[in-house]
């Protein structure tokens, strides 16, 4: 079996349950991977004001933010700048997939937030027969045919632009102020995506005084719903469910921040990053008692 | 019937998961009572070091302490100087009495923290049959008797001379470092109590090698025990039992921070302070529908 280099924990997000995490699993000796954008959440960035969170007082989103990479950077820990598209249990750790790479870990954190836009009805339905939330994964299977690129962030428009190289028409449906994209190929189109029709697989996108015929159809999000990219994770109301260790229903998986709930708070899902960093720790002692006592010999 | 002052919300304690909690509060429009030390909990002010808490990078306890200090007073927020000795729920509300005072109000977040010396075998079983957590409230009740004083922090030792001055023996059992407690009728005892012995009410508090006779035995602590503080309220292992949302058991009592759990983080106090704000102003509007469909009248 290929040699792969194997985390201890993954950190799938940088907002501020995935630093919370990551400064506390720094305190620690463990070989730790942080996924996400190295400026950090958007949400904390374009935050106008923060006016409760102990320790800091009022100050714009942008200067929080900087404190905060300035923190992290203080204590030599870097954001990966990928994006997970998938997080699967291998019986022996996970695998976490993003764009371009397959990782190995031991335990996974998943602090990816949560997405403002709505699902649309239909999209988990069809997840896999047409609907994808990954560009540089799926793209090539559109090659010369016709899809919908509903895009929730302009960070995206990279990927939308992927799509449009290869697909022989593009409809771009920007769910933000001032896209840009532009292409031959590409047919702007407002409003927001009411449904997906389909039998076997996508065939139409509806809107509420329109339908595109299409081939598939790219949800270009910050993060896939928590359900879409770990398989058999439970979810309450479209939230990770956890207990209040942070554990999910899956052995190893964490959950912090926004993606497990209300409020969608900044100390909030600090504390819940910390909690989650702590419960992690003590998971992976729990597999080297297991390593000592001859069990568990390949975890 | 008096006409009181009513508080929606009082907070009891005043560490991270107290101020939290405040912040949050008073972004609303809401009549709070913020009950604790104004100078902040001794657990933040004695920290060395505080690595891993977001967006406050690498400070002394002391340090952390002035910035939330001057955060809260910055919004108007002031910490009324008194420890909270009992939380009854009234059926309309709760009574929360202190040293000096009777508060009321609708709701109660309980952000007590830990007390770092453990319980000793009997102090719940005797609490109010010889065993009491507060001298001005019960010390008349050992006027010329023999009693001892268990006090573990040196901000207490006011209260331990208040009991010498009434007492005619106190044993002194100062749980810290450099006591200066003194007066002719106090003698010092060197260790740790192990037990508590009696048949009806307090007869002895046990030594690894002695046994003191006492009428009474007062606990000075910081924070009372919370299932001492707040009779039915319901605890697992020593910590008060919430849900994700900060709900304990008793409807319209909140709790957060280390009351409620381990890690005993900062970061996951703050978080919960604020879980148990938004919470608490929830359960007020729900309140306040009630009222106005004619429900809950008196509420």
């Amino acid at each position: 079996m290929e040699e792969r280099e194997r985390y201890d924990v993954i950190i799938v997000g940088a907002g501020m349950a995935g630093i919370s995490a990551a400064l506390t699993l720094k305190l620690h000796e463990l070989k730790i991977l942080w996924l996400g954008t190295p400026q950090l959440s958007e949400k904390i960035q374009k935050a106008e004001k923060i006016k409760n969170y102990p320790g800091v007082a009022a100050v714009s989103g942008a200067s929080f933010a900087a404190l905060l990479r300035a923190q992290a950077a203080e204590v030599g820990l870097t954001v990966t700048p990928e994006t997970a598209t998938g997080v699967y249990a291998t019986g022996n750790g996970f695998s976490v997939l993003t764009e371009k790479n397959a990782f190995e870990s031991r335990s996974v954190i998943l602090a990816t937030g949560v997405e403002s836009v709505k699902s649309v009805e239909g999209e988990e339905e069809f997840l896999g027969r047409g609907v994808s939330y990954c560009a540089t994964c799926d793209g090539f299977l559109y090659k010369g045919k016709t899809i919908a690129v509903v895009c929730t962030s302009k960070e995206k428009e990279g990927e939308a632009a992927y799509l449009a190289s290869l697909a022989a028409k593009v409809y771009f449906v920007p769910l933000y102020k001032s896209p840009s994209l532009s292409a031959p190929n590409v047919e702007y189109v407002g409003g927001m995506p009411l449904k997906i029709e389909g039998s076997k697989r996508v065939e139409k996108l509806i809107f509420k005084e329109r339908e595109l015929a299409v081939d598939g159809i790219f949800f270009l999000k910050s993060a896939a719903p928590p359900a879409v990219l770990v398989g058999g994770l439970a979810v309450e109301g479209g939230h990770v469910a956890v207990s209040r260790d942070m554990r999910t229903n899956i052995r190893g998986l964490f959950a912090a921040g926004d993606c497990t709930g209300r409020p969608y708070q900044y100390a909030k899902a600090a504390g819940e990053g910390n909690v989650a960093a702590h419960s992690a720790v003590e998971y992976l002692r729990s597999l080297h008692e297991g390593d000592k006592q001859g069990k568990n010999a390949d975890l």
